[in-house]
């Protein structure tokens, strides 16, 4: 594999992996109070839409990386809509 | 445009734009308890790995896209670590 691939390849595994500690943090605290659903409503809309682009273009990678970030990303704002955060 | 490259822009644009909503709820509560910055830490890393995969393909979707998520990304880790959560 040549550097830029590498480098694609890398990029993609830390921008998929990133939601992984937020999605445990979450579970394991229950504490959604600083988390916007905003956020994490967008991005799963994004996510999906890399999702039918990489199909579309038969991408396997574009189509690994965001199947696992949009399951992540619904995750968190499941946990967000359906906890109710503690009062300050 | 045809419709795979409308697609990806608008993926790219939802994904990006994502974060300003967790940003300015970050700003404005100044409540960081919920966030994980694990996740802003390996997301800000893996979108500086896109922006230097987009200047090396010389693209510019990507090369856009990226340096606003990088930013985005990186206010928010700052917040983090700097604002100390308030005790439960």
């Amino acid at each position: 594999m040549d550097l830029i691939s590498t480098l694609g390849l890398a990029a993609a595994c830390f921008t998929t992996a990133a939601f992984v500690p937020q999605a445990y943090k979450t579970i394991k605290t229950k504490s959604t109070r600083g988390l916007s659903a905003g956020t994490y409503a967008l991005f799963f809309l994004g996510t999906m839409l890399w999702l039918v682009y990489g199909i579309y273009i038969k991408d396997l990678p574009i189509i690994l990386a965001n199947s696992i970030t949009a399951s992540l990303a619904a995750i968190i704002l499941y946990l967000i809509l359906t906890i109710k955060p503690k009062p300050d």
